[in-house]
């Protein structure tokens, strides 16, 4: 009898861990799933960014060709020197 | 005999589900470390980019502001008027 308890108090040591390890798995799966899904987030972000990186960088572009039209413009205009008047 | 075999057959079975199930640990728990590392990149990427645009958006400022200057200096050197004349 006492052989057949240790058995059945082995056998439920058993299970216990396998149901342990089970449950590990299903966290670990969980996890997996949750972090790939925050991957693919910030793989959207960081593509929105990028963009508007490229958006500014362009806008910056234009800004320095108004600012050299500008100058061009200015220049033309300036008052008449001194040597020539 | 053929008990024993039987249940050496099942004890076997059982050891390489549990090593089955050992190695799908070993390999999430992978998965998830290298997941984590790539969430860390990630975030360092998004901080950068978005440090990147905070600078654009100021440069831009200081471009729009230089144009402003520009403009009003121009409309200052405006070329005498008919009407003035």
């Amino acid at each position: 009898l006492v052989g057949m308890e240790e058995k059945q108090s082995h056998n439920t040591e058993r299970q216990h861990k396998a149901e342990g390890l089970l449950q590990e798995l299903r966290l670990l799966r969980d996890k997996v799933n949750e972090l790939e899904d925050e991957k693919s987030q910030y793989e959207r972000k960081l593509k929105a960014t990028k963009a508007e990186i490229s958006n500014l960088q362009h806008l910056l572009l234009t800004k320095k060709t108004e600012i050299e039209h500008l100058q061009a413009q200015l220049l033309s205009r300036a008052p008449v020197s001194m040597d020539s008047a």
